[in-house]
């Protein structure tokens, strides 16, 4: 077994962080590189659960006209200098290749934090015409980005993402393509990883660098603590100007194109993790878990083993037929207890356990992951049950988490309420707020609520709230309410 | 049209290496960096063949029970050091990071090159019973090699791949796993890829730098030029003795692993291209052509348009429910002409011409792209004869390299005849010949065939020759023939 049977998973109430922690290694997804600073190892479980996302939105990216190309790692380091802001914000981040065969480079290359300005110079070579356009571009790749705190998954120097790159005629169609991909970001997380978002625009303060405007989905994590999953960003016409991406319009002017940018990354798992596993460990979405079902044997003589194997391996080969990923846990130097606590750990959404009564009497016990009850179930029902298992069992994960967030979302009217709010809510140990509270997109509001160590998570698209309303800070009339929270 | 109409592409026999470029740019499959040296860009019609090769090959990989991993990019450079060949065949190559996030780093990492060091610092961590072997991962990743002559696809600074890493409890285990992935290898190469491999082992000083042996497939180009096509190591316990990577045996003593490695890349693009294309452009084998089928309508007047269109897009309809991909090209600002023509540049096995008459008889024009074949077909009959035409053209590509292959493969006795058909062979026009020869596997002896600008390519697993012979250099008695060729 890949997991350590002698750790314990500390509890969330006790100390969320070292509970992540404990939940990643436990549930064999990730580990620490440590000899590289602030990488990790993904794993083959955790990579299982990344494929399967990669799926999911690479489907929607084709279905929505978008092509998959490949960039450089090294991007020269001139590059980045041509975006005043998008150097400014990156610069620090960034990891340097200074020799390369043996030898000094003339000009050193940096690692790729994020590629709007390689992509940028391709871009001025193949654009000519409005007839190149829309470009709709995406690239999955590894990006680096030096950071001091890392965090498996959430934060790490290397990751994994997909990053996409459009191009357009028109300011209005940019914009339209940047709120087609939120909303595409937003149904991924929601209903594949079952993890509620709002859909809202960054505050100016908080945008891209070398952004018009950003658009993010943020989610609440368990302890009430903000995640941003996923952003995408109307990039105007600064990196067409800053690497000259000019085209010919309809009418014959000579014209910069308009565009977009927009990406998620191994983050997502992190987010997938804070949001549905417990104190038992990992709890996987049934859409994004790569062994759907394990089935336990349970036998105690030789005599029985036969019969209820070939029981299990049947049960196997129904739920196979129908396309459920299933797994018949046989390994003789475990008992079956020390199984189950594994396939918990592990978080896969059913398991099913048969012994030598049930196949005399025709069924089986199912057992879901996240409520942890048992049904015994006939036999000849059992494929239905476990799809329905399945379906349910989807459907619960994201209804649990839209009940929290409503449940931790509170309102505030003044700055005062804010830093009330927040300060009560010591994040660690669960009791994060997201506070609704009016104010105005102004750098110097948002460096107000920095002083409560957290931020303006967004502006939401959707107004569920009461409207129009005066700035906590400025006292000004905003058109409604921003999310403020504490965030990763 | 993302190609240029005004390019020619050079005929092979002028100018095979002019030729080669030309087909990559004009099929639009990728163009050099140039900003960043030695790089290119992989464009969508490149990278969707690729990801074609990915899905077969990671397909294959799962059903032989390796599971995807992800490992960092950067490695502490002091790792390669810890294998003695490993360093020595790779340091002339690095990539090396000496900056980030703004300071001098204590000790540099240097970008992969390949992972065998980092990765053997995990199993090291992983690994500590009988019971936790075979360890059997791949990882889809890019690596960087400091190449100072770089062709796309063929050999480019950065390029992505797979890389498998295994780990066993036995020589004779590893022996069996990086034979199985040969054989996986050659497979996907033969059946996928329309490409005609020899299986061999590579002679010692061909070897992977840290392999006790290497094996390979090796391709055969139009020119007669060989390429290595993809690689599997047993690098026995040189990378367990170097990492410390023990376990305990059954009986219960401490053992070094035996290890595996094996990749294939982008480069079998290049091969792709350079086995199947010709000189009016890309040929792809149907089962990598991302579109299968185009179709053509054709009209003058505007009274024609409708009803041809809509039986264009009935024949579209009808293919795609046969899971066919089609593409039905109704651009208006080009002649049918201009699109037969594009289409041909870009590899589309199958071309549908359809016009009024057609409508009206029933019918349609199919065109096979590698013969440049026309067959009138009936409407009803049409889904099944495009599968025909795909299936056969899929084999017959095939069996045309064999033919390739067997033509311009000769026996030689001497070192003189080695020399002679090596010199006659002019390869950048074509004319380049694989060489079968007795030659002991020796250093020494491969360095006598540099001398003609070529290499021993790989001894044969199979031999389809005359068993044992003497040494073309030393006299000595060798078990069966090696291949000679220049190579890529």
């Amino acid at each position: 077994m890949a997991n350590s049977k002698d750790m314990k998973i500390t509890p969330r109430a006790e100390d969320f962080s070292a509970w992540y922690q404990d939940v990643v290694l436990q549930g064999d997804m990730a580990e620490p590189a440590e000899v590289v600073k602030g990488c990790m190892v993904i794993k083959p479980n955790g990579y299982a659960v990344w494929e399967l996302l990669q799926g999911e939105l690479d489907r929607r990216f084709k279905a929505t006209g978008h092509k998959n190309a490949y960039f450089p790692l090294f991007i020269p380091e001139s590059f980045l200098r041509r975006e005043a802001e998008h150097v400014e914000g990156f610069s620090p981040e960034l990891a340097v290749v200074t020799v390369a065969g043996g030898k000094k480079l003339e000009e050193p290359y940096v690692v790729r934090p994020t590629s709007e300005t390689i992509i940028g110079h391709f871009f001025s070579r193949w654009i000519k015409s409005y007839r190149d356009l829309p470009l709709l571009l995406n690239q999955w790749a590894n990006v680096v980005r030096w950071e001091l705190r890392t965090r498996m998954f959430l934060r790490t120097t290397e990751f994994l993402w997909q990053e996409g790159h459009t191009a357009h005629a028109s300011q209005e169609e940019a914009h339209e393509e940047a709120v087609r991909i939120l909303h595409l970001y937003a149904d991924v997380a929601e209903d594949v990883m079952a993890m509620p978002v709002i859909r809202g625009v960054k505050s100016r303060a908080e945008k891209f660098a070398g952004a018009d405007r950003s658009f993010a989905i943020e989610a609440m994590m368990q302890n009430g603590l903000a995640l941003q999953a996923g952003t995408s960003h109307e990039l105007g016409q600064n990196f067409g100007k800053a690497f000259n991406v000019q085209f010919q319009s309809k009418e014959g002017k000579l014209e910069y194109v308009w565009q977009t940018s927009w990406g998620v990354s191994t983050r997502l798992i992190g987010g997938l993790i804070m949001t549905h596993s417990d104190d038992k460990g990992l709890v996987l979405p049934p859409k994004l878990a790569p062994t759907k079902v394990v089935i336990v044997p349970i036998f105690r003589k030789e005599g029985e083993k036969a019969t209820v194997l070939e029981e299990a391996n049947k049960i196997a080969a129904a739920l196979r037929a129908e396309a459920v990923s299933v797994e018949v846990d046989a390994r003789e130097e475990h008992s079956p207890g020390a199984k189950f606590f594994y396939w918990e750990q592990l978080g896969v959404p059913v398991t099913i356990e048969i012994g030598p009564r049930d196949v005399a009497a025709g069924t089986a016990v199912v057992k879901r992951r996240d409520l942890g009850t048992k049904q015994p179930q006939k036999r000849d029902a059992l494929v239905l049950c476990v799809r329905d298992v399945l379906n349910q069992m989807q459907s619960d994960l994201l209804e649990a988490g839209r009940k929290r967030m409503k449940e931790n979302t509170v309102v505030a009217n003044s700055i005062e309420d804010v830093a009330q709010v927040l300060s009560d809510a010591t994040a660690e140990k669960g009791g994060g707020k997201f506070v609704m509270a009016h104010i105005k997109d102004d750098p110097a509001c948002d460096a107000r609520i920095k002083e409560f160590k957290a931020s303006v998570r967004c502006i939401p698209l959707v107004d569920e709230y009461d409207g129009a309303g005066k700035c906590i800070v400025t006292g000004e009339t905003v058109s409604h309410r921003s999310v403020i929270a504490k965030a990763y």
